[in-house]
């Protein structure tokens, strides 16, 4: 028979003392969140016999996922941050806030600090030899008036499906920029269209989705902050038409109404009055929806701590 | 009120997917875990209305902690290693295994590998000025006969409270060895008395116990695995009697029937007799009893990943 004891006030008693909650030192909130970690978890170690060998290669998996700064990226793949945007869609819903842009995830790789320019900009360091991408669009307010110097805070993948910062072979901000919206609240971006990422293949994220008999990729995808002066900050990502994992995304982002369609040009002399090289690109356009921003918190995105380059 | 979602078939069905339940690759073992964690983590987050900014708060901590090597740190100061202890000792209880010198906690600071030697060895390498400590006692089984052959693999802090390897100031293997008992089951040591051990001041577990109003002090102690042929395997440490934090271990090791006596002598002419400059020593006594292993499973540690340091 299972033998269990996390349920006796003994054990109860254990966890309280070890919450912190009879002491006046501290933070009441913390030790409410740290007690209920203890009970969840010794319910589970009980309910499922989990073995001091499992319990110490837990232990041992979260030194590794840390040095490799893999939490973001596991929280990604196991679904919890897709499952925040799914209970924060069903607080809105009741409280009646509806409409414009979905949101989805934001991943673990933006860098804070992006150059700011006016109503348009290069985010391609010219030495990715991808497809030019013209990437442009409008914001507009939940009434479906345009939004005339909201910031599209804009990053994306390389070819090779990495990322400036994260990927030390890459410049300084390359992909990566925002763009301030002209008066008719449109952005214009020039480009390179960008490759799927998938999870490093040797990491710790990789190693628990082999476990599951999951693969780690995604579809090639935009991420995107809108945030406009009494709006409400937008967290999402943009999709492709046609891209082979569309709806298989390791880490559940893709959604109804983020979906673009790369309209490739293959046109010689379209290419050169841009002043391409080659023959071939792709138009992109993406317009997004804000809602009323309902209190000044509102307005910002979350305090998730992030990386941050200095410009 | 609070929205719920965790329950909904829609999200059950989500989880799943996300654990790889439906798919045939990967560990069905592995994937009942994480399903049960991620239905845990959600109801959490549901239930105390975890907001995003503490949600990423504790994702970063993730990266922190697995960078600074804490995990292993934080379980012992969670109480769950302890847990583990008292899970295991209900276990033998129903199971009619009861005797011996009682288990507690291994601590993240063993490294295998220390020097091995006959009878007795000399743990310290000379250049710590703490007290000299003469270590020595028997190891017996359950009838109380004396084991010859056993391993008493011992470790314990210096006098400042580090260890070596995870202190590279000090040498290889300092204050650490393995002991092969004589024809009487005795086992003898010279070293040092040790301090007890504050968790890093800076560090990620210090962190945490600041917001539980806890300190991350622990009695002066001893470590030690005792393994013999036929035994049960016993994980152990001991506590000296007069410590201000006998009681109060942040890592609550502590336990009755694992106290010893530190005894110590001021005589310079004992103290010459045994080689010692000062005229300072102390004597510490102290046996164990071994368990018969009920299998040969349980003869060995378990697989818990260690460091390992090449002699």
């Amino acid at each position: 028979m299972t033998v269990k004891i996390s349920q006796t006030p003994e054990v109860q008693t254990f966890f309280q003392e070890v919450a912190g909650v009879d002491n006046d030192q501290g933070s009441p909130r913390f030790k409410q969140i740290i007690l209920r970690v203890l009970q969840d978890a010794a319910r589970l170690i009980e309910d499922l016999e989990i073995t001091d060998d499992e319990f110490w290669k837990a232990v041992d998996y979260l030194n590794r996922m840390g040095t490799n700064q893999e939490a973001g990226l596991l929280v990604a793949g196991l679904g919890i941050e897709h499952f925040l945007d799914l209970l924060q869609d069903a607080k809105d819903a009741q409280a009646g806030l509806a409409g414009g842009t979905p949101r989805t995830i934001e991943g673990p790789l933006y860098v804070a600090g992006a150059p700011l320019s006016q109503g348009e900009a290069r985010m391609d360091d010219g030495t990715d030899p991808g497809t030019p991408m013209y990437l442009h669009g409008r914001v507009f307010d939940e009434r479906g008036n345009p939004l005339a110097g909201a910031i599209v805070d804009v990053w994306h993948a390389s070819t090779h499906g990495t990322y400036s910062y994260f990927d030390p072979s890459q410049s300084a901000f390359n992909l990566r920029r925002r763009i301030v919206t002209d008066d008719q609240g449109r952005y214009r971006a020039r480009s390179i269209v960008p490759s799927g990422y998938g999870c490093p293949p040797g990491g710790t994220t990789q190693e628990v989705l082999n476990h599951l008999g999951r693969h780690g990729q995604r579809p090639a995808h935009i991420h995107f902050f809108i945030s406009a002066a009494g709006q409400r900050h937008l967290t999402t990502q943009i999709n492709f038409n046609g891209d082979e994992y569309l709806w298989d995304d390791f880490a559940y982002a893709t959604r109804d109404g983020l979906i673009g369609t790369l309209n490739f040009v293959d046109d010689a002399d379209a290419a050169k009055a841009r002043g391409l090289e080659g023959k071939r690109f792709a138009d992109l356009e993406f317009n997004f929806q804000l809602q009323a921003a309902e209190s000044a918190d509102s307005e910002a995105r979350s305090q998730r701590p992030r990386a941050l380059q200095e410009g």
